[in-house]
């Protein structure tokens, strides 16, 4: 599998004219090795050229860690008083375009460029944006498992009583619950409670949700390396109208974008889907967003629902659907979906009912 | 406090000559400006000018997260279909030089320097290292309410059975019970056990602990926003004399480090403090990392105890003292602390007894 995903690299490599790939944090270094770089001031990176051996630059001290496969790369281990740098710009040669990984921190880049001042530099996801884009088979079960695991919670929190808890004691019981259904990390738990729902991202706070509030819950995390994300909105008690109007127009401009999101079809089409559903009910200016990302080792990642990517879907691509309305100092409401794109037609992954819950 | 800190950033600024501090993702940002940036594709970066005020380039959906605070910053807030490094490169002027945070994703780097073709960019630890490096009389508090939540965890652990367990099973307990101390934010715990106490960052896995294993635990987490970090070695029964000869040895190493670690001396000394010891007891070879790092907002941040820095310790500099030695595929030990330098001398911030720790 590693050594089929490298091999597109490299063809990838040749179209964009670029002569090694430098992978460091982030998801494409698992993506084309397994290894997932530790996120510290000690730089691990892989040296990809297109025509070459591909090796794993590491600090000495995590080599244990790493499992060689001389098929795919060798280990290049590192003292604490040895140059990093000149070892990769060694490896690398004397590339005309270097591709580097689009995370890699600053200190390393302007390093880099420094240790290599002819070469010039592109980010990585120009070469593997579009191939870890596409999902195989393996990969959207994955997607699945963990979209399940998100779809039980939203359904059980449904039973759980909201009105009388804080955001942040509704958050932590999120990240417990999408632990215990076997993620190995939750990645957010966003709780934004009457005016804070109309906070897309609003951090979790001692604010006490109280009847007549609407609450955002938008959740998720990594199981078996794949991400999962939902967003459902619960209201405590009976909701007003201004928020039953509001919801009904969201739960149109949800199902039209998720009906448009066909194989062909371009990025920003399936944005305008939802936005011209929204906008017609005079909402236009209270949908902040964009319409969704794309999800997979990443929870975003390409591509990515937005005005101005012409990108046409293809058979794979995994991205969320997630329009919101947020009325400023009032209240919000989002609903969201991870959705495949096949060649039968969209296919959702998740699959709790999205009407309006109410709650205790 | 904030405002103190922008001040003398700026001071720094003009001696190095730079024209503009760019914030992103790290923790510089919220050192200056009490506001965490969400480590997404979306960019958000205070732009500081070294003789004009500072403005907060933030997504517009993350703007009601934050708090302006006109003295000190002003929110520029930026919507989907716009490009936030054209709005940076336009508040930044036309700067000669720029430092960029050292976490800085290279998509932005990269952006930036296209936006602002003239530029020259470094890190900015250039400017914020020596700041954040020395720690007033609040923060080597907060660092000190951390360090005791560890401490009680390590003298806990004492008591709990070892036989039997998973290593991840004994890592997911201190996890447990950092956030229970009251952290906000566990970072790591490294359980390493028997043959992978050799491997200084070990991932704990499904390795069960055997009798007559040394088990390396290495954990910390993240409280008030600052950091703790703790090593101590435990031993299954009746430790074999190898354990025993190797254990006195380091015991020794890091006590020496503790005590050179007085204000003015270099941390290379510091380190070479360690070193001496542990390589006058034939051990040399299997001490492969350095012998600390400084700790404060981030667990890694200046300064580091390596060979090559020259730079003299100051009161304030908060860092760990975490010599260790590894025989590959037998067993390893590790002792670290957190101490502060001091007029009055080095002082630990960790207090939980350090003698090899017998466990069942």
């Amino acid at each position: 599998m590693f050594e089929d995903r490298i091999a597109r690299a490299r063809l990838r490599m040749e179209e964009l004219g670029v002569d090694v790939l430098l992978l460091s944090v982030g998801a494409d270094l698992p993506y084309f090795t397994g290894y997932t770089a530790m996120p510290l001031e000690r730089l691990t990176m892989l040296v990809l050229p297109r025509a070459a051996d591909a090796t794993l630059v590491v600090p000495a001290l995590e080599a244990p860690r790493v499992e060689e496969r001389p098929a795919a790369f060798t280990i290049q281990p590192w003292g604490e008083t040895e140059d990093p740098l000149s070892i990769v710009a060694r490896l690398a040669g004397r590339p005309g375009r270097a591709a580097i990984g689009d995370r890699t921190w600053a200190t390393f880049v302007l390093g880099l460029q420094e240790a290599l001042p002819e070469t010039g530099f592109v980010t990585a996801s120009t070469v593997t944006g579009p191939l870890r884009a596409c999902k195989d088979a393996a990969e959207v079960e994955a997607l699945r498992a963990a979209a399940q695991v998100v779809d039980a919670i939203a359904v059980a929190m449904k039973e759980r009583p909201f009105a009388g808890r804080t955001e942040a004691d509704i958050s932590r019981e999120l990240v417990e619950r999408i632990l215990e259904g076997g993620h190995e990390r939750a990645n957010f738990a966003i709780v934004g409670s009457g005016p804070n729902a109309a906070s897309p991202h609003h951090e979790p706070g001692e604010r006490v949700v109280e009847v007549g509030d609407s609450v955002v819950c938008d959740f998720g995390g990594t199981m078996a390396g794949y991400c999962s994300d939902i967003t459902r909105t619960f209201v405590v008690g009976t909701p007003s109208a201004e928020m039953t109007d509001l919801y009904q127009v969201l739960f149109g401009a949800q199902e039209a974008a998720v009906q448009a999101a066909v194989v062909g079809v371009t990025c920003e089409a399936v944005d305008a889907a939802a936005r011209t559903v929204i906008a017609a009910a005079g909402y236009g200016d209270y949908f902040i967003h964009r319409t969704g990302h794309g999800i997979g080792l990443e929870e975003h990642e390409d591509p990515y629902l937005v005005s101005g990517n012409a990108t046409p879907l293809a058979a794979g691509h995994a991205f969320s659907i997630e329009p919101g309305i947020y009325l400023p100092g009032r209240c919000g409401a989002r609903i969201e979906d991870i959705v495949v794109a096949t060649e039968a037609g969209p296919e959702r992954l998740n699959e709790a009912p999205r009407e309006l819950a109410i709650v205790g």
